[in-house]
């Protein structure tokens, strides 16, 4: 019998999560039941959410203690009891970091495997990819000849949304951590400026790049770098907060110490639950593959192996070690 | 030939404001040129954002130094060389701590003073309970059957707020310093609980009163009291910031740490500046004097006299010494 090994949340991390709060556990993979499927994970998709999953509650219910630890991830259906899922199938989801899950399939998208290949169903083509096209789409709502500033632009997320709005006739800058990402951005994603906020004064780059103003800020950190970004809001900016990786390791989170800006910009703050567009998935799976097809846009992947470099793969992310979307193949 | 009175700011305040950043200096009543006013000024409010208008930069541009202290306050003109303003017609603007206001008409509000003592013009009918009442319906958009928490909600602002929310239909509470200002609120005002942030857990009280959450939050004090507010939001809830009393004395502020919760709540923070709606001010005294006048709504006020304490009314402010509109008599 063919062994499962999983990785198990062993304990709650109070800072950043080590290889401390996770077990390496190998068990027989279990009989399926009616109704359900068994998933040979191919790729487990390594994003900076899954640090706040690892808390007893975010903005979904934390992972269980001494549970295999959720992630999203994607894989072949090798055996399947659900007379709605064919073997063979290729499945995304939430998923658990273990090279066999055994699911009812609820939840689950059968991804298109003709739209790229099976990794983009991780990063472009999956959850950053629609967390980008509806967040920016969405709740930015970008109109042409506005001006997007994606804080934390290298990522697979902010990279995306960079290149919609760019699609969307935006003028479009993000922030990035060394001049090799801020050159990603500007060559390969067509991004009109970068900051490099590690060696630049980041106020100070916002007032040369952007002398109208901020319509939108689609913000990945928070921290310093939100703070410098919402100094520089135009009249009705939008403030989009998907995610807060400058934060997520702290016991309290720092909020925008100029929120009141978004008083005197007459704007709002917002947020994207990527879950809520879950229904319509493949209308932005379509219009972002179409864009890949046709070179209008690109994606960078960034692959490690081996299950067990789980954690190590987590605090990539935070260290900003990473540069692409950051996968791990089992 | 009459000496005018005037509070000149000389100094900008680092913390809260004191005595020794004014200077009471008396001078000649300067003459008329053609199409301007005389105002004598009769009642200065005391609000806290003055404390925001002595920076070199607030939401609007801060009161130079040398120059009398721009104030909201109200009175009569007593000379007219402007034909569209006639002498003793009641006017109410951003005019300056003085006795005698030299002034073009321009932006000034003409009183009705039919709708109630001429002090109300500062208060429930003048600048506060425009802010109330736009504030809340235009930018909270109260719904029948919502929850409404008001923080800060003693002042006259809050108490309008929470008035109007009552009238809409809304369960309504609030937070104040006092336990007489918390018997106000419910005695008074119609309010459905109140919250004694100084006695009470706040956050306890918040999940006690508010079993389906909060649907608005109406905003004048920000800190620990808005991050309490903040963990109880309902889906789709409406973070109004009006004022953010508990910072502005503070050299940097300290923004919301839980502002993720706009997002797992998919809600908004925005804002609300009076000033947009100056169109609508007419609307909103009509609504409001009818509410006051049928017995539905109730408002308090708070005297202080001599222009020369106008820095110590200021601080009654900060120190929630007020209890009611607190209104400088000249």
């Amino acid at each position: 019998m063919a062994k499962n090994t999983s990785v198990i949340l062993a304990s709650r991390p109070t800072g950043k999560a080590s290889a401390d709060n996770f077990i390496v556990r190998n068990e027989p993979i279990p009989e399926l039941e009616e109704g359900q499927i068994l998933i040979k994970t191919e790729y487990v998709s390594l994003d900076p959410t899954l640090r706040t999953w690892m808390n007893e509650v975010s903005y979904i219910k934390g992972n269980d203690l001494d549970r295999p630890m959720m992630c999203f991830s994607a894989g072949y259906v090798t055996q399947s009891r659900n007379e709605e899922i064919k073997e063979g199938t290729y499945v995304f989801g939430i998923l658990r970091v273990q090279e066999y899950v055994v699911h009812t399939g609820a939840g689950l998208t059968i991804c298109d495997t003709s739209k790229g290949p099976n990794s983009w169903h991780l990063g472009v083509l999956g959850m950053p990819g629609m967390t980008a096209y509806f967040g920016l789409l969405e709740k930015g709502k970008p109109q042409k000849g506005e001006t997007v500033l994606v804080v934390g632009a290298a990522g697979i997320v902010g990279s995306t949304v960079g290149q919609i709005a760019k699609i969307k006739g935006c003028k479009v800058g993000g922030t990035a951590g060394t001049d090799e990402k801020c050159r990603f951005l500007i060559e390969e994603c067509g991004f009109d400026f970068a900051i490099n906020y590690k060696t630049e004064d980041v106020e100070q780059a916002l007032i040369d790049h952007c002398p109208d103003g901020i319509d939108i800020v689609y913000d990945n950190v928070g921290g310093d770098l939100l703070d410098a970004a919402m100094t520089r809001l135009a009249q009705g900016a939008r403030v989009t907060i998907c995610g807060a990786i400058s934060q997520y390791y702290k016991d309290k989170f720092v909020g925008p110490s100029n929120y009141m800006k978004i008083v005197s910009a007459r704007g709002i703050i917002n947020g994207i639950i990527v879950f809520d567009y879950i229904p319509r998935y493949p209308e932005a799976v379509e219009q972002l593959s179409q864009w890949l097809i046709v070179g209008q846009m690109k994606t960078k992947e960034h692959f490690i192996e081996g299950i067990e470099n789980f954690p190590e793969g987590i605090n990539m992310l935070y260290n900003g070690k990473n540069f692409g979307k950051l996968i791990l193949k089992i």
